[in-house]
């Protein structure tokens, strides 16, 4: 069996264990206090272009989005996010049970509009009750989305603009962020991310790392005191070190984006192949993911030689999910493609 | 003007007041361990005919919501509620302050069935990941609901039995209790709601006290160590002999029901008078609040004389709410009726 | 029977009554947003003479004490207290479950001291390891404190100038404010208090009201969206303007201060009494209550005709204590200073 | 320079690193759900003789406190710890986040007695005001207690005793497990621990892990639906393979022990360097870590060639901490010794 079903499956790309096993033996500060740390902040405060930036290594994406969400809102705050956003459906209430409700908005595929984000936070002001509402107060996205779709760098920048005049905090989820910069139909980079955004993080588990996220932080009004709340959420590991080791290596020579146009472009394989054979699909993705809808046989064909997840119904077909990654290998895909041919 | 916007603009019924007034300067224990506390919960427990129901008295609607909420759920429980739902749209998050999320069902009258707690409940088990997401525990129900909307028997037994079957907390917010039990359409006792929910409140802030709401818990596992958390969260009344005192009034000789039935009585003549004239009501609420549709030229007459609170709007007609209440004035509907009349 | 065991067994002063009398079918609108809020509102003010105050009327004083604190920390932040102090030791670990620790500093008699606030935030800041400790960041300081003690004008500077000088808020709980006040050996005025506190409560409950604690914010930084928390936290009344109307009545003509008086001066006659009779005061009360150190004869003598409270044991001998309030009747005192006599 | 200041600046045990390298292309399910997580369990249990139990691998210890303690406290407990405890003074009020107290016993050594638990969870319930304080439920102990003491079989079974008597749950935290169990003054092996403890954890971050702790619940009662705690706090790591394969490799052929054994073996040789020369341990300490006070001229000797942590003062002398790890060289032992036996 070939394994499409998701982008976490395998280890760490072989550059990164190569130095875990280098560095094993060495004695470093704990808590994120280390050489490597620090290398890697200076390379993504570059890659970035802003040197004023605070970069912080935490373990998982959940604990990444918690732990920030917790950090800079009151107890009366809430996120808006899209309905399908990962912390709405797929974090076991995390954000809740930091004390914060969400305040979802409805999506198509994944994305939310800068006009549905002024309209919630007006419609809340212009409430005579509003205080006995939740007060809407950072703006949570993912790039890609859960569905693979991105933004485009107008519609980023027009959800900035929005929260700037709305007095929003703008946090982006990129789990999969290099899959996003890395596909055809982007046009945004880190550097725009990081201007347009308040914080992000650089996702890590499903780009090339064994885990790890790099929260960035660009706000100065966010910054304040965010090692007191990531050690109290468990988020701050004992040996750093191991955080900072990956993400100085995926931010060494271009690591991270090569890998990340690696997976892309084997999706982009994988969709033109649907597309070629008229299968719909069912979210636009241009990254990582690709969401056919298959017919009983379609799905039948494909099961018996490929792994790939179930994702819903649409009439009497299969919405499905076929994902690539950093380590998908190419021949894997050939094999599928030649089956796509036949279906 | 003649107020019809709320039915908390007023203090207390006479007898009330006359208690409060000869009881003053009596010294009794403080925190709900006076006599007056104990007669109002012998004479509710009679009323439901439950010697076993354990009865506290809190002060306010949303307090005693998330406060029972907060006593019963683990961290990764949620409660499923309609999207209307008073704890989801106007108690400030105050459910997920308490770290709990919110799983709302869609509603069109404020009312949720018994088929979309199932399928809920069982989808959310049928999904591999069902540990990813917040596991449903606790239904929470209004009588009558926010739109004034109330439960049959029929109804709220199914939905009694399906929270039994599956495991879920049946909790029912009774803020105008009063008002869904007097109304004509209604087939519910007080004892039917106590048989068929694990715990409900009876409300005193909107049905004839100055403050205060009776939490009736029935299931036994629902008690244990009430009190603590009761006290945690600011809902233990000092004096609470004046909770007690009230209660005990309303339940004397049937004085909450009768109040009521005047409430109920004069929103059924402001039902009819606005149907007499073809006007449309918005939803179908037997209890004491209406909803008509009006046109600008309608409600710009009615505005001439009444107060009464903006709902929302349908197309280019007001969605208004008329209130009536135990205070409301028999001469005031007249009037009422009377421009009704001229519409 | 005669008791003196707690400062809340009775109701309201008559003025309250009779104003809440007067006042019951008035129609006004909710959450505290009427006239007789506006009113009491501005008479606080007044007295302090601070235009610029925020004032906002609670039910109690666990709800004030946690509503205030996590309206104002960030989740790492905690509260430097007494290790006595009502919110360590009687609230049901509420602001803990608001998800901030205590940091209690010991403490003979209620009170703390400027120099320990120093030392513990110093030290704080003084360990490499203080990201992986609760941030002090607010003093929580009673008046009276749970012992009858009080600071005086000279303690209460130094600790606001130490509160200034390390970025702490101040917050000053006068659950018994008027009795603190009223007592010969003060030399605080209630303006005295809102110049060096960033905010403070004004008792009711155990001062002449109902219930009822009116949270004056003096600081800026306080105050921003209060009322969603208080709302949160279910401290907002629905019927307000119970509150308003008896802070009001409290703060006409000088009520609140004559009827504190009233209790400090019969505490001091009972203080003098057990003095004269060379009977050992435990902690240096000059307010409503008294802790004599009583031999078991004059224990069991005493406990034949009033009803005081159990405070401890020191040796073979009971510490208790007895309090006057603004109920107290001075025939009452007059008796138990006769049998003191006989002891 | 030779390090000796904690146990957690090396990386993994060279049988780990190979392991990780070997499978880093394996392609397994996410979660926690793979065979190396499944046979690591396995193995566990088969250490404590309880294939009932239920093994869960998280990734740090703070982490793993603070999840197990709110999936098994309703809001109103807390948890009885010594003062000294990690969760009290070094995880910044991660317990208290969740929403829960701690109630802290006075210890000179980091160790707390059954007798101890008993006289403040009896005292509890004989206050007349217990529901205005928090409920001790969970006793939490450290095994070595973070002053490198341990527990005696006699005293954890009293512990244990006094337990099951007041309902409590016994949770016990063991990031340095195998050390406290190598040592030679140890009488309790792991399935001792097991058997008198409700839940307890084994940690690897200390002892020859990159990172990861075995939580092992043990008592049927503390085991629902802890997989969804876990995920919400972020503790589910989404590679869990790599814990489970960690400790898979540390509970293969004894290499848990194994590597515990040489540290505790070179801990003995210093301490008794340490007396051999009149230098005073502060604490009792068998297990990894010695604290010995040194003189101004002593310390200034050791800090010449060695890295060591400050621990506190004694008069004007410096308490100290050395630690010694799986990862400890001999040779660097023996410089130490030679140094010592110059003091």
């Amino acid at each position: 069996m070939i394994r499409f079903e998701s982008d976490y499956t395998q280890g760490a790309t072989p550059e990164i264990i190569q130095r875990l096993v280098e560095t094993n033996m060495e004695m470093t500060p704990g808590y994120g206090m280390d050489e490597y740390c620090m290398s890697a902040q200076r390379k993504i405060k570059a890659e970035i272009g802003r040197e004023d930036a605070d970069v912080h290594f935490l373990v998982g994406g959940t604990q990444t989005n918690f732990t920030f969400i917790s950090s800079v809102l009151r107890p009366h705050q809430g996120v808006i996010c899209a309905e399908t956003g990962h912390i709405h459906v797929h974090e076991t209430g995390s954000v809740e049970a930091c004390g914060h409700k969400l305040l979802p908005l409805q999506s198509a595929d994944g994305k939310i509009t800068a006009e549905q984000i002024a309209a919630l936070t007006d419609n809340h002001y212009a409430d005579p009750n509003f205080e006995h509402m939740t007060q809407p107060k950072l703006v949570y996205i993912s790039f890609p989305t859960e569905n693979g779709t991105i933004y485009s760098k107008a519609e980023l920048t027009a959800i900035s603009d929005v929260c700037k005049e709305r007095d929003l905090i703008l946090f982006l989820d990129g789990a999969r962020l290099g899959y996003g910069l890395a596909c055809k139909k982007n046009d945004l980079t880190m550097a725009d991310i990081a201007k347009l955004c308040d914080a992000f993080y650089i996702g890590g588990t499903k780009v090339g790392a064994l885990f790890g996220e790099a929260l960035v932080i660009v706000n100065d009004k966010c910054k304040k005191d965010f090692r007191y709340i990531e050690k109290q959420k468990g988020a701050m590991l004992a040996k750093g070190r191991l955080l900072g080791l990956q993400f100085d290596t995926l931010f060494t020579n271009g690591l991270y984006h090569r890998i990340s146009l690696h997976a892309a472009s084997l999706s982009e394989k994988i969709e033109a192949a649907f597309k070629n054979k008229g299968i719909e699909l069912y979210y636009n993705s241009p990254t990582n993911q690709q969401f056919p809808v298959l017919s009983q046989e379609q799905y039948d064909i494909l099961k018996k030689d490929f792994v790939f997840s179930d994702w819903g119904r649409k009439g009497d077909k299969y919405i499905v999910r076929f994902c690539t990654s950093w380590a998908t290998d190419e021949k894997d895909v050939e094999k599928l493609l030649s089956v796509i041919e036949t279906l």
